[in-house]
């Protein structure tokens, strides 16, 4: 195998499907990028079996071939060079050989022969939506997963579900939940998959911020896959029934409060500081006419803030984990906030009129922490 | 005590004294910032008892008196602030108030006598330095010190050396030597003392980049105290003598390369990448008659890059710990660098022809390794 290509142009490859790479792994071979040289142009695939990514780069293939090189090595290699076309060769005992300029780099690889290729796809009946759309709907549900759940496998990945011309995107832990409604361009057949939260959110990371760009979304029974510019990245499913989601909505509410997002986040980023990691001290909301105090009480000080609000209904008050509404509050786009309050132990929910967001929070029951 | 001043300027003062406070200690009160209103202006204090601070912050003393806030948290509350006035207020069992618009803080403190001040230091027969020139020459050795060295305190410090109008600044830990000299704009006495390298690298990060501004040096048998704009920087000297730096430089040489400070730069940046964190792998200069080959051999791969040199003398192989060679690349300003060596065996020189600096390596013996 012998390839020549433009340094940026393989860094830029190499960063995009390192992002299927594990940290840890016992299988070694998932620690490799693939370099597929095969045909006329030149693929590089990572995959940990799970989350697969491969991205064609501009390449002058001079020998047909394929390798597989470490992830870190050959990608910290590359941006290392200088700024120049780079030639990559596969000698014998599978050594590379990494030539641009007068640098010349020597690595062992491994033969391609056992670098775990991509499940094929059959690109049919995908959906379509920008790549911003996409990218955003993603940063604005994830946090809301509980990644580590090995006992719960469900809430660590994220649910798409397709109705005619809608995209709904679900993510909860069980103590909040985030869901966020997108009118697709065209109308489709129903689709409901959970995919893992490792994929969504490496996704978002290499999706561009472009509403021009497009993606197209491809399911099988067991898999997603996620087309982009000359990326495709393919993911297995989570299996089985997700949360029924809708009986855990309401719109009955008692109290129903419009803030200003800056001010309630500068408030609540200031209280956040008199609470010690792991420590489960709420941020209390104490709802009245015109103003909405925010207080706080730790070992560590204490502090209370008034802001103005709008009101309708009931006066409230209610405790709150404050990282749980700094996430909403971050990933909402409009200035106001309206938020809808039943009781001091009832979910509240931050949603607009149109419901294109649905933010639910569990309340902490305050008197007795 | 009563105060009101403007949120950024008691943040940056807070920054400024935050830099003598210990990270870790037995000793609590260290973990303080002292606010001291005492008299007509409010003085900040951070003293960890080698190294002391104090900036004076414009502010109104609406009621005197003084109190420690600790650091972390005063830092930080102070920085979330809105952007306006802020009012401190004592009250009653040394809880502090601080308010700023609609937002009030109450955290406990610590009464002002427990604080340790800073020791007095008479301001005479200082010597004078603009900011920028002690900032750059701080970075420019303090890299060479053998920072954590216990058994070695001298090690642990820089030797500032004032003959007549030159301050020589001197760092080394056993394996190098860093050496800077400044013309200083008038002539002073002679003056010898040791700095702790802690002392000299956050002095560093409160200097400015500024050649007009100016520092003022004054001397004590056992402090030293840095003085300028409205800061105060006081420290223990680190008692004993110094090296005898002179016996060890040499100006005979047998070599002498002159190369691209960028290229060769690039070229040990691309070799390290072989290098594992602990692994004392050299890398070797292979210096011939019109370029040096660098090179590099580990147990990852292997990098080899010939770069065009100026060569004076005979040929040489030679062997480094890449680290030290780019640390002095880092901070030569100029785009030769010139290398002076004799054997494989005995150090080599990094200096120019006015010897403003000169930065000894000892070799690695690289048969061996």
């Amino acid at each position: 195998m012998k390839i020549v290509c433009n340094k940026n142009e393989l860094a830029k490859g190499l960063q995009i499907v390192s992002r299927a790479i594990p940290t840890k792994t016992t299988m070694s071979i998932l620690e490799y990028i693939l370099i597929d040289a095969t045909g006329p142009e030149v693929k590089l695939i990572g995959n940990d079996m799970e989350l697969g990514i491969e991205t064609v780069i501009k390449c002058d293939v001079m020998e047909r071939g394929y390798i597989a090189l470490g992830a870190r090595l050959f990608l910290d290699v590359v941006r290392k060079l200088p700024e120049t076309d780079v030639t990559i060769t596969l000698g014998d005992n599978s050594i590379v050989t990494i030539n641009a300029l007068k640098a010349e780099f020597k690595i062992p690889g491994r033969a391609g022969e056992e670098f775990n290729f991509l499940p094929d796809i059959a690109r049919i009946d995908g959906i379509e939506i920008s790549q911003y759309s996409l990218k955003n709907v993603i940063n604005q549900t994830i946090f809301a997963i509980s990644a580590g759940n090995d006992t719960n496998r469900m809430m660590s990945g994220e649910l798409l579900e397709i109705n005619s011309d809608i995209l709904r995107v679900v993510a909860l832990d069980g103590h909040r939940i985030a869901i966020r409604k997108i009118n697709l361009s065209g109308s489709y057949p129903s689709k409901k998959v959970v995919v893992p939260g490792k994929t969504m959110s490496e996704l978002s990371k290499i999706l561009e911020d472009s509403t021009e760009k497009k993606a197209e979304i491809f399911f099988t029974d067991k898999h997603v896959m996620f087309s982009f510019d000359r990326t495709t990245v393919v993911s297995r499913l989570i299996e089985g029934n997700y949360f029924n989601i809708d009986q855990m909505l309401s719109s009955d509410y008692e109290t129903k409060v419009s803030v200003s997002r800056k001010e309630l986040t500068d408030s609540i980023d200031r209280a956040t500081l008199l609470v010690k990691e792991g420590d489960k001290k709420p941020v209390i909301f104490e709802i009245n006419d015109n103003d909405m105090e925010i207080r706080i009480n730790s070992t560590i000080g204490s502090m209370n803030e008034s802001i103005d609000i709008n009101k309708q209904g009931k006066n409230l008050m209610i405790g709150f984990n404050p990282k749980f509404v700094m996430d909403v509050l971050k990933v909402i786009e409009e200035e106001k906030a309206d938020i809808y309050f039943v009781n001091p132990k009832a979910p509240c929910f931050f949603k607009n009129e149109e419901e294109s967001y649905n933010y639910l929070i569990l309340p902490i029951n305050f008197t007795t922490v």
